[in-house]
């Protein structure tokens, strides 16, 4: 119950720190027979991976999974999954300033309190370089739940500038740095972000994660609903403080008549005329498209100067150098997608074993 | 792993039906020789119980909770804790209708496809009155947390309709039937929801939650973060849509100076400036407030005529009678302040665990 | 992780004391559409209840067991199953004298340790009362399991007296108090056990239970394994010191040829020459007879004087009157059989989730 | 819940095959500020070691430790600690001849039958190799419980030939290549494991683990039992067949009298008179010694022809030859040992969990 695992059937356990010798997770409950290589797995690092546009760190890491067990002649084995990402361009040199005074809107003091300890160098085990295990297992997950379930995130929000969705183009999303489905938007967002990083400073932004082909009947209620799993995954993502499921907060500004999605009678089952639900009832997914959105805050490193304390409590400021991003919500489409798949294959599994007989 | 159990080292496990004989909640990890007696726990049951103003479902529940085992001589063993609420109100006959006709908007559907049976009593399972099994486990919780923590839930915002925050006042929150804290805001929103019920519609509604004296440390890096394990506590309530930390959304919205909460030195440790990040950094409580908002949607449960299709796959229409809420964001209220309560005892426990020998 | 809970998938949490109003069973992750009713289960529980012969505890407990949720119209619905069984016959007054004083053998003395406070009134917690939700859980794994699996339990030892190999007859299973497939033995065990209850004294028992029609591949590697799984389950049983599987501490004595069980081809599969493996090999199950046993230690519950102390430090002794079973063995015959049921049903489970797509 | 973790609050997750790149274990929920470095591990690694005497396989794996994560300038900092140790002499060759042909008595027809595939290289995922990952976290689960806890384990039967108890001198046990205290039985034993290793045969073992210095209260009733979970621990190792407390079997000849163990007060609290209770009462410690026996059955792979069958069904007779072990028992010694310690660790978070405040 320590925390570094994720899933009941379908469960990883991710370890490392920003500056140690690797990172890796351990993915279990993988089922046996299942075509899988380093990659299957890399593709989506890549995806992930900073350093490839000016927006993004400029740490250059080049990721390179490689698979230590777990798979045998090509296919899975049902045994767990060690998969090893090993660190290569640490600058800790860079980081030596903050071993003493805590960077605010950072983990650093809250892991001193916790723990009494930390490893400052890189974020340590808060660093965003974790979610790159997170990504690794998503791979994974992915292959379990099959074709039929397509996972597609994108950059819905860049600070307050919202996307127009009769713009929106999913073939966009690959065609700017910014997983951006609305041209428009992405063109505004170059120039804004160029500007916010000229000035040393960052902004937050929003993400949406959609997940196709989700079979009806996933999720356990009461406690372990389908939508329920899906905000822990999201909120546990770095810098992530908001999640909403369909309409979401707009819900709330709703009537009943409005908010219930119609059902009528289509040729393969029930049609709903409408999707505020986002594809979840009473925790249960419909069929319907899984719609996730979360906020992600604009990153605390920053080059502009902040008050803070030192690690003995004298008061200080602090500008925080390194390699940033000016929007870390750009690298978290990807780890959304990932965190997507994960709960939609270990509830998979956990349908399986209650449903296999009828 | 089946989903009716809640936390790891505090843990509960709920049971029942709308309908059924009677519901219950076994709390299990309870420390020993805690003083309880069931007027404890009784005393926010009580303020969770529907049938207390016009705008909550006329059900009548006395709602009375038996101990049936867990406490000896008015404390505590250690030994799991049964709690027992029988049901006394229940008109089945009132749902006779929909045992044949999916409510849109309601579990009906998805209770139907994942299990292909459900007990539409009263939406069974589903119905808003398991939550009376998390108020009676956050009563437990609240005594493990101790007087130090003060936990406390009001309604930010009925529809489009916010609180004014230069209004807010904690001693409103008691004095109407919303939780409200602004007594303007209340005012407008009895008129307003007075009209929602009389046109047999409903409203959504955003709940805050804030707990004020929760030590610094409690939360796991990296999956079982304070923050993940609220968002998922409140995901899983009944209705809910959207769950934020702090700043939440808003936070998209901002730079990363305007975001990240400056520190200081204060007279008994740090003091941040600000709160955006809602009481928690990198997962693990900082020791300010922890600003918990989530949106509850509006029931579909409401008079006007909705399409939908019938159990063999007719298309029909639906207006659903029984006896209902036009807002289920009031009774949220109470549920949300005990899920907060139930995720920061088993952190706390959690804690202790391997804080104890500092 | 409080204890109270047994299994992953299929899951109960069992809650009670001795002497409190009612002990129960949540059971958890009961796939839906099992016809259910409560005689499914009170059959089981007829066979555990105490006092039906001389050679069980006087107590006299109906032990009807009342279903209250997660049944609808005779079949499960996938909902967390509430039994309870209220307890009628508690004699709180026979336990008066033990408050004060720690009975040797008792976990009187290790619950005050660790929780400070117990609930002495017939054993509270740690009375073999709670072995009656054991079976409860049990008779509803059957159910999931299916007419092809059976599993039987019979005593093999009374104190050093071993029942006769040739002489096993599964038809004298029932024909005797002692859950004795061997007629001769039961005869000389009745002899014996009736002057071991004059003299004031009790007796241990080694019970074997087997499983048949098992499906291969059930349990998991490498620490979750059936065997270990099993092991779990039956040393949590009150009063048991040891367990092993087919041939057990007796393989110990093997030479490799001797032991390992040779294969041959039959016209379904694999056949065994024989079954020193007990029919799990590397933690999975191999189609063969499941075959566990245990051993349960004497009651210390005796008419004759022990030393001891009291709760406050002080030496004395004890003799523990009350209603006692010479040989608590023999309740244990059903206990072993439900706790392997509920192991085998996890593991059932756990399997149809990986396996269901091939 | 895929079976490649152990334990709850101090939770391991072990992963890799015998002939894969490497081997390792992801030790979760260690407190902060711990010294550990890689010789305290390797200390333990060494003891396990195989290749040390004839009587031990003839693999030469020097198994060199590296610790990935969770230590910072020396200490533990609550981050999950990735130990890693690499595979030298895989000589995989050996082992196509069983690509084909189930060993009997081992796990590879049960692996086939469970998953369709299995790393038939060494025994993959069930080679005796993962041993190491568990004696590797208990190297870690030592340094929680601290000094004071001294956990010795020794060979006590080797086939039926027990050691004298009255002969029973500590220092003998690092004495002889056997773990044995009993100087003139680990002479007799190595003549006879040298005629069984001459013969191509092998042998079965009982070894006894015995934990000094454990406080009392660890354990949590009912199903989370400290001999449940030892129970569960011992016999997830690899070949064991059996496991009892304190008298174990021998319980089951006794009387109540003989059993029971008397209580006397002591300078500093309770005495006992005996320990037949193997230092657990009702799953919970007394602070007497936790005593633990097990049996291993004689490893499979001998040199004498075996009848069995092929994968696609044909029958044969096999002969294993490879590098094996005449009585895998030896290197289950600092095995039990670690799992023992496991066990401990983690009962002893979860009991300060719950035990903090008072």
């Amino acid at each position: 119950m320590a925390g570094s695992s994720f899933g009941t059937l379908f469960r990883f356990t991710s370890w490392g720190e920003s500056h140690g010798p690797a990172i890796g997770v351990v993915v279990d409950g993988v089922p046996s027979l299942i075509p899988l290589c380093e990659e299957d797995i890399q593709y989506w690092l890549d995806r992930r991976r900073p350093g490839q546009s000016k927006f993004t760190t400029q740490r250059r890491e080049p990721d390179r999974v490689e698979i230590l067990s777990g798979v045998f002649a090509g296919r899975t084995t049902g045994a767990p999954i060690s998969l090893l990402i090993r660190n290569v361009d640490q600058r800790s040199k860079d980081y030596e300033e903050i071993a003493e005074v805590y960077r605010p809107g950072h983990a650093d003091i809250t892991y001193d309190l916790k723990y009494g300890i930390r490893d400052y160098r890189g974020g340590g085990r808060a660093s965003a370089r974790e979610t790159a295990c997170r990504v690794a297992a998503g791979a994974i997950a992915r292959k379990i739940l099959g074709p039929e379930v397509e996972i597609r995130g994108y950059m819905v929000q860049l600070g307050s500038d919202r996307i127009d969705r009769d713009r929106f183009d999913p073939a966009e999303i690959d065609r700017n740095p910014f997983f951006c489905p609305d041209a428009r938007a992405a063109a505004r967002w170059e120039e804004q972000l160029a500007a916010i990083r000229k000035a040393g400073s960052s902004i937050g932004a929003v993400i949406e994660i959609v997940a196709k082909g989700v079979p009806p009947g996933l999720g356990e209620p009461v406690y372990d609903k389908l939508d329920a799993d899906i905000a822990k995954a999201m909120m546990s993502i770095n810098a992530v403080k908001g999640v909403e499921i369909g309409a979401g907060f707009a819900a709330a500004e709703l009537r009943g008549e409005e908010n219930a999605d119609e059902i009528r009678a289509g040729p393969h089952g029930p049609v709903f005329l409408s999707n505020n639900a986002g594809g979840i009832l009473g925790g249960i997914s419909t069929g319907q498209d899984i719609v996730v959105r979360f906020a992600v805050k604009p990153t605390s490193s920053i080059l502009i100067p902040r008050r803070t304390i030192t690690k003995d409590g004298r008061e200080t400021e602090i500008v925080t150098k390194g390699r940033h991003d000016p929007c870390v919500g750009i690298r978290a489409v990807p780890v959304g997608e990932a965190m997507l798949a994960c709960v939609l294959a270990d509830h998979l599994l956990r349908q399986r074993a209650i449903a296999a007989r009828r």
